[in-house]
C-alpha cells in the first residue's frame, strides 16, 4: 500500500539539535525550533517550580525526545518528515509522563529509554494503518506506549506508581472550585501547560509565546481550547480539584489547534463551530476515559485529544468539499 | 478511497416527517415510515406506562430523531441514504438512551443534542473506515457517542447517572425467576422492547407488528432472536432480573433481525443455522460486555449486537460464495 | 480486496489426523505433525500431573483442535492453508482454556464446541480486515472469542469461572520468590509449558523437544523468550507467584518464535537485537494487561504476545527494506 522510499538522511550533528527542538515544538503541530526552545524553556522553569524533586520530569522530556529522534535514524526509517521532528514528540511526552507518574529508580529509567525508542516505530505502525482512514495517529504512539508501561507500573515494583491516583470505583467526587478571575486564569493557563503534564501557569504563559512566535492562529486557538473546556467542565459541573489542575484543558487545547489550525483549509465560519464543537466533544471525552480508567488508577494521557480529533477530521474530507463548490 | 458523490437533496418539508419516521425504524434495518411510526407509538406508549416521570424518554427519542437528521442535512452529507432514515436511527436510539440512565436537567438536554448530532458524524467516518471489512458501523456510532456521556455523568454533576447501575466488582448474582408461561411470554415481548430501552411487553406488541407491517421476515427473526436469548439465558442461569427485564433479548433480536432477514442474501437451512449460532453468540457477548463494564457501571448498549453480528458478517461473503456455486 | 478462491479440500480421513496434529503444532507457528504430537503428549503428561481433576483440560484441547478444524472443512472456507492447521491452532487453546478456568458442567462444554468452532470464521474475518496491515490475527480469535465466554462466565452460573482469579482492583502485591538455580529453571520450563496453559515443567521439556524436531531455530528462541521474560520480571520485582508459575513467560515465548524464527527473513545481529527487544515489551505488556483486567478478573491469555508482535512486526517491512539494500 504504502510504498517504501529510500530517503537520504545526512544529519549533520549541527542539524540535530535543530532536529531535537522540532520535535518539542511538533506536539503542539509546530514545525519551528523556536517554539520548541520556548516549550523546552517551560518545561524546565514549572518542573522545578513544582519541586526541586519535579525537576526530572524536564530531564526526562529530554532523554525522551534524544531516544526517540536518534531511534529514527537507527531505524534508518525512510521518513521524509524525521528532520521535522515527527520522531521526537512521541518521545518527549513519554519523558514527561514516566518521572511525573512514577517513583524515581534506575528501572523507571530504563523503561523510559525502552519505551521512547518504541514511540518511534509504533508511529510507522499506526500510521500505516491509519492512512486509509485520512487521520495520522498524532500522539497516540505515545499514549499506547506508556499506558502499557504506567499499567506494568502497577504491578513491577522495581518502578512504582508512586504518584499515580489509587485504582477506585468511579463514584465521582464534586469538591469545590475557586471561581475568583485571578484563578480562572490560573486554571485556564494551566490547561495549555499540562499538554506537557506541567502543572504550573507559568509554563502555559510559555507555551502561548512558543506558539505565538511560529503561528498566532495556533496560539489562539490554544487560548480557545482551554478557555471553552474550562467554561464546559465548570457549567457541567466537573470534579473541582481536576479542574484546578488544568486537566479538563489539555486534550481539548491539542484538539483546538488541530481542528481550529493545523487540519483546518478553509477559514469561515463553518470551520470555526466545526472547531468548538470538537473542543466541547473532547471535554466529555476526557471525562469518561477518567471515569473508565478509574478502577486501573490509569490517566487518560493525550488519550480523549487522539479520539475527538480523530471522531471530528475522518468524515471531514468527505463533507467539507462538496460544501466548498 | 470512497468516491465522493454530490447528491441532489431537495427534501420538501412534507417529506420531513416522513424521513424522520423512516430514520425509527430503521433502528430495526426496516426503510418504511408505517414501521416507524408503530415503534413511535410504542415508545410512547411503553414510557408513559412505566410512570410520568419516564415519558420524556419517548420525548428525548423525537428530539433525538430530529437533531441527528437535521444535522445530515446541514452538513450536506454526500449520502443518498439520507432520506432512508439512514441518519436518524441512531439519533433516536441516543434520545431513548439519555432520559432512561441521567437525571432530567438542562445539561442532559443539551448533550443529548450534541450527542445525537455527532452520531451522524461519527457514523460517516466509521463507515468509511469499515467499508473495506464489508459490513457497517450499524448502531455503533450511537454506542460508542452514549458511552462517552453516560461515562462522563460519573463525574459531571450537571448530568447525574441517576438511573445507571452503581460501578460494582463482578461478582454474579444469580436472583430468582418466575418460570410461569405468562412471564415467560413477558420477558420475550421486553426483549423486544428494549431494543429501544423500552421496559414494557406492550411496547414489544406494538414493535412486532410494526416489522410485521414491513417486513414478515424480519418479525419472524426477531421473535426468534429474542424467544433464543431468552432459552440461553435461563439455561445458562444468568442474573434473574436481568433476563425478566428483557436485558440478554434486545441485542439479540437486533442480531436476528440482521443475519435472518437483512443481510441474508439466500435463504436455507444453512443460512437459519448460521442465524442462529449469531443469536446464540450475541447472548454470551451481551453477559460478557455486562460483566466487562461492571466496575464501571456502564450499560453495553447495543454494542453486543455490532460485535456479534459483525463477527458473523465479516467472513461470510468468503464463506458462502463458493458454496453456492 | 482478497480474492475468492475455490480450493479442492478432498481431505480423506487417513489425512484428518495428521491435520488435527499440524494445528497443535501451529500453536507455536510449527507446520509439522510429530510438533503436535510431542505438545499433545505433553499436554496430557502435565494435565493429569497437575492432578486427576485437571486431566480434562488436556481432553478439552483435543475436543477444541477437532471442532475447529472440521468448521472449516463444514464452511467450506476458502483457505488453503486448512490442510497446515491452521484452523486448529486457536480451537486447542480455546480447548485448553475453558476447563482451565470454568467448572466441569455440560454447559461449559457445549460452549467450549460454540467458542472452538467461532474461531475458525473470526479468524477469517481478522485476516481480512490485517492483511493491509502486513500481519496475521495470530491467536487473536482465541483470545477475543475466549475472552467472551470467560466474562459471561461471572454471570452464567451454568459454567461457573471457579478457577478464575477473584475480581480485584490493581493494588500490586510483590510476594516471595525462590531464587535457587533448580527453581529457576523450573520457572524457565514453566514459562514454556504455559502457552497451553500448562503448569509444569516437564510439559516445557516435550514442548522444546517438540519444536526441536521441526526447527532448531524455533526451539532455541522459544528457549530464549522464556529466559528472558523470566529476568526482566524478576530484576522489576513482579508477582513472585505468577513468575514461579511461568504466567510473565507464555506470550514473551510466542513472541520471541514469531520475531526470531518465523517472520525473520535475514539473520544478523540487528534482527537478534529487534527480537530481544520485542520480547522484553511484551513482558511489560502482559504486566499491564493483568493489571487492566484485574477490575475483571479475566486473564490475558495470549493477548500480550497479540499485541507485542504486532507492534514490532507492522512496521517492520519499512524498515528493513531499505536497510538490506
Amino acid at each position: 500500500m504504502a510504498e517504501v522510499k529510500t530517503v537520504n538522511l545526512t544529519p549533520t550533528w549541527r542539524e540535530f539539535p535543530r532536529t531535537l527542538l522540532r520535535g518539542v515544538g511538533q506536539v503542539m503541530f509546530q514545525d519551528s525550533l523556536w517554539t520548541g526552545l520556548f516549550f523546552l524553556i517551560g518545561i524546565f522553569v514549572g518542573a522545578y517550580l513544582e519541586g526541586p524533586q519535579f525537576g526530572i520530569v524536564a530531564w526526562g522530556a529530554l532523554v525522551g525526545v534524544i531516544v526517540s529522534t536518534v531511534t529514527g535514524y537507527l531505524l534508518k526509517l525512510p521518513d521524509e518528515n524525521g528532520a521535522q521532528g515527527l520522531w521526537g514528540f512521541n518521545g518527549v511526552l513519554v519523558g514527561c509522563a514516566f518521572p511525573t507518574f512514577m517513583g524515581n529508580t534506575i528501572w523507571m529509567w530504563l523503561a523510559l529509554i525502552l519505551c521512547s525508542a518504541m514511540t518511534t516505530w509504533v508511529r510507522t505502525g499506526l500510521n500505516n494503518i491509519m492512512s486509509p482512514w485520512k487521520v495520522s495517529s498524532f500522539t497516540f504512539p505515545f499514549v499506547l506506549s506508556t499506558w502499557f508501561f504506567l499499567l506494568a507500573s502497577r504491578l513491577f515494583h522495581g518502578m512504582p506508581p508512586e504518584w499515580m491516583s489509587t485504582p477506585e470505583l468511579p463514584l465521582g467526587h464534586v469538591g469545590h472550585l475557586d471561581m475568583n478571575f485571578i484563578s480562572l486564569v490560573e486554571y485556564w493557563l494551566k490547561g495549555i501547560a499540562q499538554v506537557f503534564l506541567i502543572n504550573s501557569w507559568i509554563t502555559g504563559i510559555f507555551f502561548l509565546l512558543g506558539l505565538l512566535v511560529c503561528s498566532w492562529r495556533a496560539a489562539l486557538w490554544a487560548a480557545i481550547g482551554s478557555a471553552v473546556s474550562l467554561f464546559i467542565a465548570i457549567v457541567w459541573q466537573g470534579p473541582g480539584a481536576d479542574i484546578a489542575n488544568g486537566l479538563y484543558g489539555f486534550s481539548a487545547v491539542l484538539t483546538a489547534i488541530a481542528l481550529g489550525a493545523t487540519f483546518c483549509n478553509s477559514n469561515n465560519w463553518k470551520t470555526w463551530i466545526w472547531a468548538i464543537l470538537g473542543i466541547v466533544a473532547t471535554v466529555f471525552i476526557q471525562a469518561a476515559m477518567n471515569a473508565f480508567f478509574s478502577p486501573m488508577g490509569l490517566p487518560t494521557l493525550t488519550g480523549p485529544f487522539c479520539i475527538g480529533t480523530w471522531i471530528f477530521l475522518m468524515p471531514q474530507y468527505k463533507m467539507f468539499a462538496p460544501s466548498q463548490n
